[in-house]
């Protein structure tokens, strides 16, 4: 008899004579002539109620059935008397799968600090919250699917090793088959390669970003996306950096600044909308219990078009504001958190999306606007976060850019194949990145970014 | 004006007054008064035809506009006297927004080598080839994320990172932030402990599977699946093998070896069905270029069920083929490729299921079968491919766990984490791993795992 899902029997239409749940349970009671079982199996966030008859013949086993165990009940699906469930199982059958010791199994009923719990990591899928935290998390990725579908864009695999250090070799994690430095070192041979020996014969590094490629494959499909780790060996603990996050990062090809900030707009505010929609209970436990007046800042990002200022503009809008910041603000200095959450959370207590910077503090790529001084680059903001989604016009015009790669000291030479797609068929382009992390700390209140990855990577911490 | 893809175009109901095709030239055809340019922009397959008149104003760039020249045109949408195609643009107005040198633009209009066109990965996403190769990886990927959202799965991210070098550690990569040996090589550290300065304090390797993390959220949330990259260090250059490819791994709870080959059984015909519908005109093309008879072999596949046979009975049936094979056939020896391709090629004519191998040749997360010899394992073999799937159900008895470890002189200890998920509400579950590529490769008929990615990755190749 296949099992459903206790999704699916709370959501039913009608009584079941027949049913079969299986799931962990999550508390027994037991009262005078049965016990009263609580039952998850993630297919959603509520519990069944399972009612275990002391006459069962199966009834002896209750006294093993504790918090955490494994249980498959057959039986049948009534309405339920109680308050809060429309729907519950007399149980006919009962098996105990897997036991939980109680004096051993460490989720106990009670709430569990996120410090402790990032120390059974293994287990935290088992609790509400991580529960919600990662069934939102999968409803937030297939959104993001579907967004770019819907508009035509292919989804592409860019690669995760690389040959390229361009952007802040510091950062990067090496690949390497090598055996490690310390142990039994080799030395530089005669070709001074020190790679030579390695799998792929020159150095390799895990990439930062797939847009460079995402560019190339635009150039051909029109448009396209990328959704895959990245990865930053910056050796910073904080709650927002982890070294290893996902991201999405859509090219497409015949777009501008404006279509660039059109398309970052729509996609946050439908994946917002459809997660919304799609995880309402889990959303409101969020809500509830980490971060009140999340459903509403949500309700704001879907309803509301975003705010739109100039880079210079933002600038005296925060130096207007009569707010002392640890950070200066200044014409040509970068915006930090604390500025933009200003911007995004109370000048404008919306989404604001911040565009034209000075092309000192952007990378290489971006297109120069016709001032000389800035780019069409567009950082989007929002409250609680600061930075979500970081975009640009990607410079097209061959001689601009290499005068641009030249201005950071960099030989046009490793980028012979970056331009080659200015060379041939060049068009104007555009795109962004989007931490997916950072999408679902929006998404959820959540605070750190620990607690929205199922096994977070941050320096030193490496278990499961 | 928003520019209308050549998919839409070419798809109108009627004429459009104005519309506005961006893209890039395929070729241009010089006629006495008019010239005809052969449009693509990677929406699909097919280009679309624009008429430039040499009356327009814009005439003169038109000697600028060869194969591989972007431009936009502005005209009307109208019904095309010509033959195989139904709608054509008659241009008002041609503007070149990048041009290509018929000289040194290497995709002139001929066939050019898969060798060469690797070369030039950057560029061969512009070829009919391999915008056809990505358009369909896209569309495959889609449809793998529906079908496990439509049958209650979660999508799971499973760390890249991993401090596990459980299953085989020879073939991992190392990931490492110390100085790459050769170069300044630093003795071992009194601790003894060769990466105490690395990043994360110890041994980091890029992870091979995500299947062990992706059980323990199986754990919690009853129904998972990873999408997500691995690696393998293997020095080998055949068309199978790549350092760095994509895998799908669905893990569920309450589930058994006969669960899990209906659920790889049914993604395989859903995805392969959803293809065939989707991308046809994409299809086609491998069909008549590439491989000859692709569209019935898939249509086998997404109308038939699939074989089903014991390892046991496949021995029988390889012996008594009468065929003689390179690597010898006998119980206890694992399936060489072409044992797999005989049995799904020859003998069955379709996909066939090989369940209950021997435990000596699988992996010791395998659950043990009553015969205390064989393991409830199972692989997807399919024409052209061999091996497409392997899974099984997983071994949910902690003793049988710990000494099967043990068999295989490992330390429990190092699987603290997923031996608690036995000590913790243990369920009978199943799960399998599939190889996106290998199944590009089934949906193209392309022979090459290289011609599949976009940026391949495989010894000495790290190009782009």
């Amino acid at each position: 008899m296949a099992r459903t899902p206790v999704a699916d029997a709370l959501t039913a239409q009608a009584p079941v004579a027949h049913i079969r749940i299986c799931g962990w349970v999550r508390t027994r009671r037991d009262a005078k002539g049965f016990s009263f079982l609580e039952i998850n199996d993630g297919s959603c966030l509520a519990n069944i109620q399972c009612i275990v008859d002391e006459a069962l013949p199966d009834y002896a086993v209750i006294k093993d059935v504790n918090t955490g165990a494994a249980v498959d009940v057959r039986g049948e699906l009534v309405e339920s008397p109680g308050k809060g469930q429309k729907w519950e199982v007399r149980a006919a059958a009962l098996t105990l799968l897997g036991g939980a010791d109680a004096e051993t199994y460490p989720l106990q009923k009670k709430r569990h600090s996120d410090e402790f719990l990032r120390t059974i990591a293994h287990l935290r899928a088992r609790t509400n919250k991580f529960g919600a935290a990662f069934r939102i998390r999968s409803e937030a990725a297939y959104a993001i699917h579907e967004f770019f579908r819907e508009r035509g864009f292919f989804h592409v695999h860019t690669p995760i090793l690389t040959g390229s250090d361009c952007e802040g070799a510091g950062e990067m994690f090496r690949v390497t088959t090598l055996p490690a430095s310390g142990a039994s070192s080799t030395p530089v041979p005669p070709s001074g390669n020190r790679f030579e020996a390695d799998f792929f014969g020159k150095e390799c590094n895990l990439t930062v970003s797939g847009q460079l490629e995402a560019e190339a494959l635009a150039m051909g499909l029109g448009k396209v996306y990328t959704f895959g780790p990245t990865f930053r060996a910056e050796n910073s603990n904080t709650a927002r950096h982890a070294a290893e996050f996902w991201m999405i990062e859509p090219e497409f090809a015949f777009a501008d600044l404006n279509d660039d900030m059109e398309l970052a707009e729509a996609m946050t505010r439908t994946v917002v909308t459809r997660v919304l929609e799609r995880c309402a209970a889990d959303i409101e436990l969020f809500d509830r219990f980490v971060d009140n007046g999340l459903i509403e800042r949500l309700r704001t990002i879907a309803d509301q078009p975003f705010a739109r200022v100039s880079y210079r503009e933002a600038i005296e809008l925060l130096k207007a504001s009569g707010r002392k910041f640890d950070y200066p603000v200044s014409f040509g200095l970068d915006l930090q958190t604390e500025h933009e959450r200003y911007l995004a959370e109370e000048h404008f207590g919306k989404p604001v999306i911040v565009y034209n910077y000075p092309k000192s503090i952007k990378a290489f790529y971006m297109r120069l606007n016709d001032d000389n001084e800035t780019v069409a680059a567009m950082d989007v903001l929002v409250p609680r976060i600061g930075e979500l989604i970081g975009g640009s016009q990607r410079e097209e015009r061959l001689d601009v850019l290499e005068a641009r790669i030249r201005e950071m000291d960099q030989n046009p030479d490793d980028y012979w194949w970056y331009l080659d797609l200015r060379r041939f068929g060049s068009v104007p382009h555009a795109g962004f990145g989007l931490g997916f992390e950072r999408l679902l700390m929006l998404l959820t209140g959540i605070a750190n970014i620990r607690d929205v990855v199922p096994f977070p990577r941050t320096p030193g911490n490496l278990e499961f």
